[in-house]
């Protein structure tokens, strides 16, 4: 049986045609995408659930999935939690992934929240950073179950024997960092996971931890800066290297090398990151993300159906971790 | 009469020649470095205060500055305290810094918070972000009095006429963001600043905003992301390039474009930040400074005097911010 993918076509700033587009590069023998869209769109022959309506990235997230349960975004995430589907993948607005999530996949049990789990293609090997943005605000017992996520991840996904877990924070030594990550730093410590101590965001290209635990404020304000500076560097170098003719010449020649740096460290080489904590899987896209970031997401989504990631959370995360109090 | 420079020698990752070094380099007829260090010290015919025992990086900040009164750093904030020096300038401990400022020098009158105020030389223009590590916890009105104090420092220190001050957040919508930047972009909009809204991690290499706040902890996360990706792409790079000989020769010919694009963003360019809200002026230098990043932040300490930096914050800051509840 082939993976089915429910496929949100709106969202996306590039379009529905960049997506469905990348879709159809992802179909193969063993996964299926199903494309969630108007009436009018053309599917380029995959499979399409008719939908109506859209979430726009202005929308309030919660009020939005509930005023609009025919979106394509709430009608792909809804395929998921009735098991029409075995994983949704959609670029549009994230705290609606996450309200849709949890209305119609809803939490596993002994899940206090779900986070978003993003894999860094650091220097030293991917990184995996949870979380990414699904929670603002988090307690220190959030901290433990994503430390948890992470290394399950890591572990099944990835391939990482026992995977090393960092807690993102502003020094090395225990007690530097905010009340949150001193109090999450000791509970880690007692944790059932390989901890390594605070890490600072240097980490993030370098690498050299696998798994780096932090609220979703923090990462997602630690990702964009990351994903920013890249992007600004490589330009501002571009534009340097343009402004003198020598300059010019030793860009050409040195363009396979930016080429293999840029391949190496692009974020749309995964193309998506994971949901994790609900009963089936969802994939979060890039806003911005071309086809090939859209067809890497479906892939990297019907790998983590293939590993089976929902079903080992369920089994190995409740017994790792504190009820809810 | 020229500035006197409080100079702690020890505490820099370098060793106390490379600061004692920097000293000598920015010494001048408008500037006189002042050595604090110990008797042994070879100052190069500078001021030496002889001082005894130093504050370690790994030392609890408030205990060491207690315990060890005589230390290098203690004894050059206290300089400043005292009115023998106009400010301080140190590569050490940043927490042992604060607490010696709490300490020997003192918050201004109606400061709840000093900040640290870091100019990021962007894309687009120097970015004073603020706070960049002295309070990991804040709350919104710590972030507002930020504003307050980003203002004025890029006003008359960097002579923007009317600056823009951002939110860091993880969002450009007012609601994006955690509990305490929810908070303080309600209180931002009443504040007497010229308040442009939310702006993403993105923007700290690539500009557009004059002020951005946040809270010590974020600001420091995002700092050390912003200069770890940096360090860590520009090191990929040249391994990348130095890997085929086409890239070596390529290399040859845009390493003038590449030492004037590190030139542009090199953070020891300012060398070091200043903590802004005490009675006197302090400098908080890399703990990797080389002389060179020495002398720009004892350069960048005088500036701030010249400029008369804290008594432009003592007479304008009150009036212009709520009293503490």
């Amino acid at each position: 049986m082939p993976v089915r993918v429910a496929v949100d076509a709106l969202g996306g700033d590039r379009g529905p045609l960049e997506i469905v587009s990348g879709a159809r590069d992802a179909a193969s023998a063993e996964l299926t995408p199903v494309i969630f869209g108007p009436a009018e769109l053309d599917t380029l022959g995959l499979e399409h659930v008719v939908t109506d309506g859209v979430i726009e990235m202005e929308d309030k997230p919660a009020d939005a999935v509930r005023a609009k349960p025919d979106a394509s975004l709430v009608r792909a995430a809804r395929a998921v939690g009735d098991g029409a589907a075995d994983v949704v993948v959609s670029a549009g607005n994230t705290g609606a992934m996450l309200a849709a999530g949890l209305l119609h996949i809803r939490r596993l049990p002994g899940v206090h929240r779900p986070g978003i789990a993003v894999v860094i293609p650091s220097v030293k090997g991917p990184l995996v950073l949870i979380d990414g943005g699904a929670n603002a605000d988090a307690r220190p017992e959030h901290l433990v179950q994503f430390a948890h996520m992470g290394t399950l991840f890591s572990h099944d996904v990835l391939g990482v024997a026992t995977p090393s877990v960092g807690l993102l924070s502003i020094g090395e030594e225990a007690e530097k960092g905010n009340q949150l990550t001193r109090e999450a730093h000791e509970a880690l410590i007692e944790a059932d996971v390989r901890f390594v101590g605070n890490v600072e965001g240097r980490k993030l290209l370098e690498g050299g931890v696998d798994v780096l635990v932090c609220d979703g404020f923090t990462g997602n304000v630690a990702l964009k800066t990351l994903e920013g500076t890249i992007a600004t560097l490589l330009t501002s170098l571009r534009e340097e290297i343009a402004s003198t003719m020598t300059g010019k010449l030793g860009g050409l020649l040195i363009r396979p090398a930016t080429r293999r740096l840029r391949t190496k460290l692009d974020p749309d080489t995964y193309g998506g990151a994971y949901l994790l904590g609900l009963r089936g899987l969802m994939v979060i896209a890039h806003g911005s993300s071309s086809s090939q970031a859209i067809a890497n997401a479906i892939r990297l989504g019907a790998a983590g159906v293939e590993h089976g990631i929902v079903a080992a959370l369920a089994e190995r995360l409740p017994a790792r971790t504190q009820p809810q109090t």
